[in-house]
């Protein structure tokens, strides 16, 4: 493996733990466990779980892999605070959309070479980008990875304490 | 630049990114700022910032960039959990620490080679790595970026709501 390659294969692995430690978390949780909050008047589980969804989503055209899955998260969970429009689907579609969302962009980013990973993501323009290459697809990536990190030190905090 | 180049900047950009978001609240906490906790019966803040400072102190040896600057902080902040342990320094002393162990680590990582980055970190042996090259100093650096960011999804919740 060429050493981009192999940092490359790095990063996507470091996405992968990030959504396979909340994965299990996520699959366990039912009605009552999606309307915890994170903290006392903090955002409910439903919220954080959504807007990640919703965010990693936006990858599909933020990295130009195509059409995203669940546009219809966007409202409730991304434009608007929590509360403030009605739940879109239901525990067990937002769960199924984590699962779908997160194999489908995995599956994705796993076929961009290194180069494509450095070309620049659909955000910024040509011409920004000519002066700011590290506006990229990984830069994205790693920013979208970190994010979901964010939120998921949040979820940890609505489980019961063992 | 060349690709790996521009790669490894982007990684080491989006660290910078993930510190920077937590320096200002860090530098603003004042006693009774450090003395809240996450969440009801969750982790202080002082122990979260504690924490990420010992951690993130740690490697400068996991990444072989030489000797670290705090490890007084690990029996508080990574052996322990919160309050089992006195809180061995102050206030001051911890936001110093925080701005200390950052810069130099900055400025440590920004030195390193694509080359090197795909280099084992110190915590697998030569055996294990040659059949799993992806536990290079890469890896590490995500992972503690990721986990850097974890904690901050936590620190945010501590915090007045504006």
């Amino acid at each position: 493996m060429k050493n981009d390659e192999l940092l490359i294969a790095t990063a996507v692995a470091g996405w992968k733990m990030v959504i396979g430690r909340l994965d299990g978390g996520i699959k366990d949780l039912d009605d009552a466990g999606m309307e915890r909050h994170v903290a006392p008047g903090r955002n409910r589980v439903r919220y954080v779980v959504g807007h990640l969804v919703a965010v990693n989503d936006r990858l599909f055209e933020g990295l130009g892999l195509g059409a995203r899955l669940h546009p219809e998260l966007d409202d409730a969970y991304i434009r608007n605070a929590d509360g403030v429009v009605a739940d879109p689907v239901s525990t067990e579609e937002l769960k199924a959309a984590w699962t779908e969302v997160h194999a489908a962009l995995t599956a994705a980013v796993e076929k961009l070479t290194p180069a494509e990973w450095a070309e620049r993501h659909t955000l910024v323009s040509e011409e920004d980008f000519a002066k700011e290459p590290l506006r990229n697809r990984l830069a994205m990536f790693l920013s979208r990875t970190n994010h979901t990190a964010f939120h998921g030190g949040q979820l940890v905090l609505a489980k019961e304490k063992s």
